[in-house]
C-alpha cells in the first residue's frame, strides 16, 4: 500500500501547473504551518494517550434544530455585508452592501451574504398576492400567481450577479485601505431555480413585431429595464429558487428576472410586469443611469454583458501574511460572455504571469475559482490576476481599459486588480 | 426575429426526453396554470395603463443590510428542518433533525436547513482554540491550527451527505402521512471547500504498516469512525467551508472529515484527531451500530459508500395537485460510488418507466436534480423514480432489497420510495 500512497500524495500535489513537489510542500508546511507535537516517539503510536479534552468536549453541546433554520457560529460574526467605506449610511432609499468575498471559498455565496443593490429599499412582498403581468405585443395577455409560475417546467443554474458599479472605486487612484469587499463585493453568485421565460412567453405568444421588453419590479422605485427580446428567448429565466430555498427578500421575493451574464440591475427584482414592445422603453436606469462615458465623450447605452474579470480574494487587502513560505492565492474569475477558459496570476506587478488551476465545475457564466501555489520570499510583491473567457477576450489593465473609455465612466470597470504585499506581510489595495 | 423567436421556444419545450410540444403546453398553462387577464385589447398594449400598485410599491421598503447576515422572507417560516414524527423530543443528547426537501429547488442546501444528526449535540467550539492532532502509525505526529490548515493548498467540491439511516421509516408498510422531509430529508448536499487529507498526511508521513485511520470528533460523544487509508488518500477533505462561508456549528464549525460517498456517520464533525493504525478501531460505531443485519443474520460492519438512489420530491407527501394537466414531476439522484447515470420515472406504479432529464452539472457523489413533464389525467397515480449510476448499479425495489438485507437492518435503505396520488389531488406515502 506504500507504493499507492505515494503516488496518491505526489498526484496531488502535482495538480496544479506549478508542479510543487512534495519537498516544497514539506519545507513549506512543515516549517510555518504546522507544529510539531510534544508527544515522544513512545507516545506517538499509543492510542491510550489522546490530546488533552477541551472544555466543550466535557458536556453535551446544543440540541438540534436550535435554531430549526440555522445560522453561523459566533466566531464569524464578522462576516456579513457591509456599506462602502465612506458611503453615507444606508437608507430605504438608494443604498447598496458589499459581499465579504475575503472570507469567502469556492464558489457559491450563501444567501445571507449576498450583495444588495436597491433603489427603494426592499419591498415586503405576500406572496400569495403577487402578481406577473405579461403585456404587450403579446396575443394574449396573461396575469400569473406565484402558484401559477411555480407548475411551469423549471430549470436550475448557477450564474453569478455583477452590479455594473461593481469596482467603480478604482477607476482613480487606488485607496491602500481598501478590501476586496469594498473593491469587488457587489458580486455574488447562487443555484437559480425558475421558468424559462422563453416558456411563459410562449403562453402568451409573442407578437411579430416585438423585439424589447420591459421589465418592472414591483418596489417603490418601480425599477423598470428594457431587455431585448432575443436575451428573453434565450437563456432568461423568472426565477423563485436562490441556492435550493425560496429567493432571499433582498433579492426580488418571490420573483425576479434572471439574465445570465448581464449587468445586475437588468435582473429586476420583484418582477410584476413584463411588457412587450418593438423597441427599447427609455426608462430612467437606461438613460440617466447605467450609461458609459466613451473616449469622444458620447454616451452609449444598454452596455448588457458584464466583461471578463477576475480578483484575488487571498492573500487580499487587509490580510496579513503570517511567514514567509508556501501561501497559496486564490480568486475568483468570471465572464457574462461565457464560460472562464483561463487565468494569469502575478506576483511581480504584470512582469511576468503563471497559468493558474481552475476548480472544476468550470460553468458558463458562473464564478469560477483559480488558484496558483506560491513561494513568498518576505519581500515585497505586487499580486494581479487576468482572466480570458470562451469568446477569446481577455481581461484588460486600467490604462488599456481608458484607451476604450472616459474616465469619467463609472460603470463596467473590469480592469485587472493588484494588491501589494509588504514585508511586513501586510496585504493593501495596489489599484 | 418572429422565425428565431419561435424556435427558441419549440427548443426549450422539447428539451425533456419527452418532447412536450408547445401545444401541450398551450394546453396545460393556458387552461390551468395561468388566467386570462381582464385588460381589453385597446389596453393590452398600453403602457400607460399599467396593474393597480400593491400597497408594497406604495412606500420605500427595508433598507439594506436589515440585517447584515440575511434572513429568508418571514412567509417561508415553515420551512425549516424538523425531527421525524413521533421522534422523543430534541435533547442534547442523540438527536437529528431532517432537512425539508419538499420545498426545496436544483441541488443546493442552504446552510441554514443542512440535515442533523448528532450524538452529543453541538459544541461551542471556539476556532483559536481548536487543534487537530495527526499521530499514530506516521512519521511526525502534528499538531494544526484553524490558522495552520487554512495555509495549506485547498479544494472546492460539490458533494452530498446523506446519514446512512436515512428512509429508516420506510423499511415497513408506508405510513401514508409521511412527507418526503420525514422519509429522505437525512440528505443534503453543499459545496465543501478544505484541505486535501492525502496532502496533511504527506506531511505527517505515513508509515507503510499503516492501513487505517482513526478520525475523532470533540463532542461530548467523541464520535470516533476507522477509515481506510486508502479513501483518504483518494478524495477526503479535511472541510473548514461549506457553501462559501465558514462550516456551521452543526456542521462541525470549525474543521469536519469529508469523505465524498461516505456514509454520513463517517464524516467526523468537529475534527480534533486522526491516528493511523494498522487495522480498523473496531469504536462503537462501527461495532453496536451503523452495521447491518444480512439475510443470514450475520452483522456487516464497515457499510461505507451509500448506494444509488433517488427520491420525487415534488409531488411528493403532503403536496396536493390543483387539477388535471401538466405536473412537472421532480427530484433527486445521487450515489456514493460516482455519478448518476439515467433516471428513470413511474407514474403506474412501476409498471411503465420514462427516462427523465437530469439538470447539469451532473457531478460526481453529488445530488442531481431531474425532470420528467407528466399530464395528470385526474386518477389515481403511484408516482416513483429509480437511479443508476456510472458504476452499472441500479436502485433496487424494497422486495429486491430485501432479498440482500434482513428486514431487521437499518442503515442504507435505498430502495425505491413511491407516492400515490388520489383523484383529488392529495400526495401520501406509498412506500
Amino acid at each position: 500500500m506504500n507504493r499507492t500512497q505515494s503516488e496518491g500524495i505526489a498526484s496531488i500535489v502535482r495538480s496544479s501547473p506549478d508542479e510543487i513537489t512534495r519537498r516544497a510542500l514539506i519545507g513549506a508546511g512543515m516549517g510555518l504551518a504546522a507544529t510539531s507535537v510534544a508527544l515522544t516517539p513512545a507516545h506517538a503510536g499509543d492510542a491510550d494517550v489522546p490530546p488533552a479534552i477541551p472544555e466543550w468536549q466535557r458536556a453535551p453541546g446544543a440540541p438540534v434544530m436550535s435554531p430549526p433554520y440555522g445560522r453561523p457560529s459566533p466566531h464569524e460574526a464578522n462576516v456579513v455585508r457591509r456599506p462602502r467605506p465612506g458611503a453615507p449610511p444606508p437608507t430605504n432609499l438608494a443604498a447598496l452592501s458589499n459581499t465579504p468575498l475575503q472570507d469567502l471559498d469556492g464558489i457559491v455565496t450563501p444567501n445571507g451574504l449576498h450583495y444588495e443593490r436597491h433603489h427603494a429599499g426592499v419591498p415586503a412582498i405576500d406572496p400569495d398576492q403577487h402578481r406577473l403581468i405579461v403585456h404587450g405585443l403579446v396575443k394574449r395577455p396573461l396575469i400569473f400567481s406565484m402558484e401559477d409560475l411555480t407548475r411551469f417546467p423549471s430549470v436550475s443554474r448557477f450564474h453569478f450577479l455583477e452590479c455594473s458599479g461593481n469596482s467603480s472605486p478604482t477607476w482613480t487612484a487606488p485607496k491602500p485601505e481598501l478590501t476586496v469587499q469594498d473593491t469587488h463585493g457587489l458580486l455574488s453568485c447562487a443555484e437559480w431555480t425558475g421558468v424559462p421565460l422563453a416558456v411563459v412567453l410562449a403562453e402568451a405568444g409573442v407578437r411579430p413585431e416585438a423585439a424589447w421588453l420591459l421589465a418592472e419590479g414591483a418596489d417603490a422605485a418601480a425599477m423598470t429595464r428594457s431587455i431585448p427580446l432575443e436575451k428573453a428567448l434565450d437563456d432568461a429565466i423568472l426565477a423563485y429558487a436562490q441556492n435550493g430555498e425560496r429567493l432571499r427578500p433582498e433579492q426580488g421575493y418571490p420573483l425576479r428576472l434572471l439574465l445570465p451574464g448581464y449587468e445586475g440591475n437588468t435582473n429586476v427584482k420583484w418582477l410584476r410586469r413584463i411588457k412587450l414592445g418593438p423597441a427599447p422603453f427609455e426608462t430612467r436606469e437606461e438613460t440617466s443611469k447605467y450609461t458609459m462615458v466613451m473616449p469622444d465623450h458620447s454616451i452609449r447605452q444598454f452596455n448588457f454583458v458584464m466583461e471578463a474579470k477576475s480578483v484575488i480574494t487571498s492573500p487580499s487587502g487587509g490580510h496579513r501574511l503570517r511567514a514567509p513560505g508556501f501561501c497559496e492565492i486564490s480568486g475568483l474569475a468570471w465572464s457574462g460572455a461565457g464560460r472562464v477558459a483561463r487565468v494569469d496570476v502575478s506576483t511581480d506587478g504584470g512582469l511576468t504571469w503563471r497559468e493558474a488551476a481552475l476548480q472544476e465545475p468550470v460553468l458558463t457564466k458562473c464564478l469560477t475559482r483559480f488558484r496558483l501555489p506560491w513561494h513568498w520570499d518576505g519581500g515585497e510583491a505586487i499580486l494581479a490576476s487576468r482572466a480570458g473567457d470562451s469568446t477569446g477576450y481577455v481581461q484588460p489593465s486600467r490604462d488599456a481599459l481608458l484607451k476604450l473609455r472616459d474616465v469619467r465612466s463609472y460603470y463596467h470597470n473590469n480592469a485587472i486588480q493588484s494588491w501589494r504585499v509588504a514585508s511586513s506581510g501586510a496585504v493593501t489595495n495596489a489599484g
